[in-house]
């Protein structure tokens, strides 16, 4: 797809999306200033929105008005960002830094930040089910907020996070460290895709499309990641690299070695992109997933 | 109504979320073993289920098969029990004991019991939507769920959490102790009384009067716990007494005295009782706010 288009469109996303999150908790009773406060400090601190992109898209390229389809997109955002502030916490990865600031908890305390997740998961289910039947329909909504309980759930994101830290500091092999990253990371991205193909009432051959897609470009986005903690540039990232040789975590460069994990990377992406035949529109994916693979932030 | 017929329908309705609670969580990603033992370690615990008998009785005495509202009542029990599991954290109230046991982050370690909570959060969204369109409708669902999000939400119980740690070792007069106790109690008291109707399709004024009697059931059930803290058997009620003097939080026997306190919840307790009148079949409803308020667990 030619540049400028994909960031044209990129650019249109972002901007909904932010709107759409900037209006978030407009209202509320009085006394709980700090924490909303703290809920769109970590919500509003940037990020590549990729998972709402995905939503937005995968219900476009399949015939939807994809505006309809941003509550549902914005609501993967609220989970990622809930995550994000849960693992940095103290007890879990304790991190003081996320997105070049300090991390929730240093910035609001750790009660206040187990809190700010805590409303950032309720509401997410919530803004789902608000916008059936206008935007989507109620079978749509019921069945994306299945999705979104089991894949950001026990069997999914929360699952790959028990596993990770009980794999903390121990010898992890290029099998089990993919099991860990299938549910830690690629679990949200493939809920993206499937939510979008559900708004959009996608057939059986297309949802399977979007999963092997996102499983794929998860994966490939998670190598990336362990490729810049070892030689990408703070300033970019927002945070120090190296970190995960301090906390002794396992990642594919210690498995693979940075060429080899690169040129996975790649193999992971092409993967992605080749499985996305069934769905006619799909350039603007393609993009996505090049612009993915060769991101150096 | 007869004790005995009260006790009968009660001891159906506990064996039935029991039963449903224990059928939780069968299967799962392995390597997840010790969370989802914390998780079910914290919903078995024991606990007076009165949440999902709300939702059940409330959506029998409106019409519905209330075996079909189990998943929305076992969804308000799993709501409860995370936010127990959170509350009871160092960082929040920092208590080591519930219901007779160690609290969870001390039986399984404070990483855990995050994750338990989220977990726990998470998967009761999805109890309710794959209910539907089987047990419930699509409709009914997605309105419960954006009630579920609301009344546990930072609007509701999360937001009394948050006013509740900012009024610690504060003087908190009658007002504000009432503000804190409707959002961290009885919002979810309430929210299983308007689940039930609603999915029982009930008109508005029942699900006024399903509010009015759950605002002041769960007030009068704060009241109590209040005076149990004072007066209760340490060995019935699963805790140690004196736990809110030792902590420096406000209480109703504080603010009113230990004699003025039993009496408020007797008033609450007639409110909510005469509040039951638009509902014909209410026997059930107002045997329940009898029993509450003369518990001594």
């Amino acid at each position: 797809m030619d540049r400028a288009v994909f960031d044209k469109r990129m650019s249109e996303y972002i901007l909904a999306i932010e709107n759409r999150l900037n209006t978030f908790f407009s209202h509320g009773v009085s006394g709980t200033e700090k924490l909303k406060d703290a809920v769109l400090y970590s919500l509003l601190a940037g990020g590549k929105r990729i998972r709402p992109v995905l939503v937005l898209e995968f219900s476009r390229a399949l015939g939807f008005n994809w505006e309809n389809a941003i509550d549902t997109a914005c609501a993967v955002e609220l989970i990622h960002t809930y995550s994000l502030i849960h693992d940095d916490l103290p007890c879990m990865d304790n991190d003081d830094m996320r997105r070049g600031k300090p991390s929730c908890h240093k910035a609001f305390g750790e009660d206040v930040a187990v809190l700010a997740g805590d409303a950032l998961l309720t509401h997410a289910f919530g803004m789902i089910s608000d916008s059936a039947p206008h935007k989507i329909s109620y079978e749509s909504a019921c069945r994306v907020i299945s999705l979104f309980s089991r894949y950001s759930g026990i069997d999914g994101m929360i699952g790959g996070q028990i596993l990770d830290i009980s794999a903390d500091g121990k010898d992890v092999d290029a099998d089990e460290l993919k099991k860990i990253e299938l549910l830690k990371t690629s679990a949200l991205i493939i809920l993206s895709c499937k939510a979008g193909c559900i708004i959009a009432n996608a057939d059986e051959e297309k949802l399977k499309a979007a999963e092997v897609y996102g499983e794929n470009l998860g994966l490939a986005f998670q190598v990336i990641d362990d490729v810049l903690d070892v030689e990408g540039d703070e300033k970019l990232l927002g945070k120090a690299t190296g970190s995960d040789i301090k906390r002794d975590k396992s990642t594919y460069v210690d498995l693979l070695g940075i060429d080899e994990a690169k040129s996975y990377s790649r193999q992971l992406t092409n993967k992605a992109i080749e499985s996305l035949y069934p769905i006619k529109d799909n350039e603007f994916l393609a993009s996505l997933a090049e612009f993915l693979v060769s991101r150096n932030f």
